[in-house]
């Protein structure tokens, strides 16, 4: 270390301790805060007094405003500022409500509803009204008495469990019951259903990972298995939840996710692997990444944040997946001739056959993601 | 007033006392910390170390939101807040700045200055102020008379013709003026500036496309050539259009690209291809996507949108990147046996390797990314 680096390192240590300082005390102050609100709108409740009021919230604003000014703090980022802190007691008053049941009082079995998407679902289910019932290895024991008159039972339990789940459990249910399964794929869990139970079948297939808390424009693929009509209430539930239904068969569906799902996840792991067999710095790569680079490195590192065997699960669920990852793996060995002639000419070709192939998309992408890097800048 | 309003009265004033009292807290600690970070910027300018790194910024905020939930409040939420005070700090600092010119009235040559990158840097420099003069192939034949008492002279040719450019110009340069290229390869363009050009030289990449306006947050590295001091006034013009400043080592420079862009490329090419190659439906795809699969084939898509020989040349630059390559598509070849033989638990096994060798920057992705995701949600 130089002198003149030792120099500036014992200057700004203590700057820098001072901010930390700081920050720890607005923290504790904005605890404290949102403590007295949480007093205010008890008090309001208890008499029945609208608990917020759009003026009340302008004044305030109005208020710090003038106040910045005497401490040199910019207006507009106090007001920035406030409109966060204002949402966010606002958003914790207000979470509990949305929701309206179709069919509430429905009866609802979720079996493996203490897993995460079994979880989210009967969450979604109890907000909405709905008389949920779970149903986990532990209470097994019950499970005729959990069936009674059920109007529902959704399987949502590992890939690798749901066919036996599936078989143990349709003896229970009601003729009449709507048998549904949140499996990855279709095929054979609607196979199964359709086989074990007499009553109306459906596929469901939520596209997206159960730490979310609303499924504000989220995709559900559903494969009809039998008697569509008598399903079309928790369909039309999952429309007011917010989702997007997405109709197939289970052959498409299942061909359409051995690309969406496990070739995707495949190359992501294949990626992030390959990074770390190499160990390569990755702090000091970050530092060297402009937003896009951030945002991609950022989509292999989701992946690793996340659970190794549902993952395992998805990637290795059925021979078909695996032989298409062969199929990849191989065909990126064709690859190998071409950088070791230095053939740029072969890739410019392949390139702009791919290209042609993507047509309009990649504009579309193009736009998409520009606007994505956007808000990335912006906000970091 | 009625006695239970009264009564109502009496218990909500001292509350909202205390939430008045508890703002004025955090404005006046907002203002200290305007303060201080105000001293920490000058003392970095003083020493010349740049004023923001991105990655400082996400360690404030991961320790922040650890620091929330010890005091019951919501991460999102202290995140959303300070996002808006660091981005106050850093527009303070940039809002006088963006045009003004370090040294107004030096003279430019953009060698390639019609291209899109030198036509970007062209643009910047005449609005800060400078003498802009373009030289490009059709009138080399005045090298000499655009050459005279140039401060500075910069280099944007595609990758492959950078050697010779430098070689050419060379001889015409005064000896005083400031040599720099902008190649996304750094040791051969600055071991060939060196060679010819006596004076000042500086290596430039910047980590980004051509085809912003405004240099915000984006990154560029520089590897000093020779007589560092020469070249100060065109790296604080950089920080100054709002760029962010990484120094280098060719070498380092050189090893990291190979990751970040060489990698990253034909990972992405190899994906894409694959999917042209088995003719996947791609439009049916896309309507059983989610948001964070459209926004990863969406990236994908991306590249194919662009032009393919600015590609070829970056994923072709040189041997060493060529080897990586090679050895990425042989590192997935190990990847073959474990799906032959089903082995989930060698997968998951290496996938918690991985994680953990992502380290934070796994749940820092999966924030980011979520943010995004809901952006994209929101707009789309």
């Amino acid at each position: 270390m130089t002198k003149d680096n030792k120099n500036f390192q014992e200057q700004i240590i203590p700057l820098r301790d001072e901010i930390d300082s700081i920050d720890s005390k607005i923290l504790s102050l904005l605890a404290r805060r949102q403590t007295q609100v949480e007093k205010v709108v008890g008090l309001k409740k208890a008499h029945s007094i609208p608990v917020y009021h759009p003026a009340r919230e302008e004044d305030l604003i109005s208020r710090l405003r003038i106040q910045s000014q005497n401490h040199d703090l910019d207006p507009d980022f106090m007001e920035d500022l406030y409109r966060v802190i204002i949402r966010q007691s606002r958003v914790k008053q207000t979470q509990k409500m949305e929701h309206k049941g179709v069919r509430p009082n429905a009866k609802i079995l979720v079996i493996g509803g203490t897993g995460q998407m079994g979880g989210l679902f009967a969450t979604l289910f109890i907000k909405s009204g709905y008389a949920v019932r779970i149903l986990t290895e532990q209470n097994w024991n019950q499970a005729s008495d959990l069936c009674h008159e059920i109007d529902l039972a959704l399987v949502s339990v590992p890939i690798e469990k749901t066919v036996r789940v599936i078989e143990k459990i349709s003896p229970f249910l009601p003729p009449e019951a709507l048998l549904a399964d949140l499996t990855s794929i279709k095929k054979e869990p609607v196979h199964q259903m359709l086989s074990s139970h007499g009553g109306p079948v459906l596929g469901v297939h939520p596209l997206f990972g159960p730490t979310l808390s609303c499924l504000d424009k989220q995709i559900i693929v559903i494969t009809p298995g039998r008697d569509k009509t008598s399903s079309e209430w928790f369909t039309e539930q999952l429309t007011l939840w917010g989702a997007v239904i997405v109709e197939s068969t289970t052959d498409e569906h299942d061909e359409i996710m051995e690309i969406v799902q496990a070739l995707r996840h495949f190359a992501t792991f294949c990626f992030g692997e390959f990074l770390c067999h190499r160990r390569t710095k990755l702090s000091r790569t970050l530092e060297f990444s402009s937003p896009i680079y951030r945002l991609e490195l950022g989509m292999v590192g989701r992946l690793f944040a996340q659970d190794s065997s549902l993952y395992s699960e998805i990637i290795f669920a059925t021979p078909e997946r695996r032989a298409l990852l062969k199929e990849f793996i191989l065909s990126l060995t064709r690859h190998v001739d071409m950088l070791e002639t230095n053939n740029k000419q072969l890739f410019i070709d392949q390139f702009e056959h791919v290209a042609q192939w993507f047509g309009p998309f990649s504009d579309q992408a193009m736009r998409e993601s520009t606007f994505l890097i956007d808000k990335l800048i912006e906000r970091f």
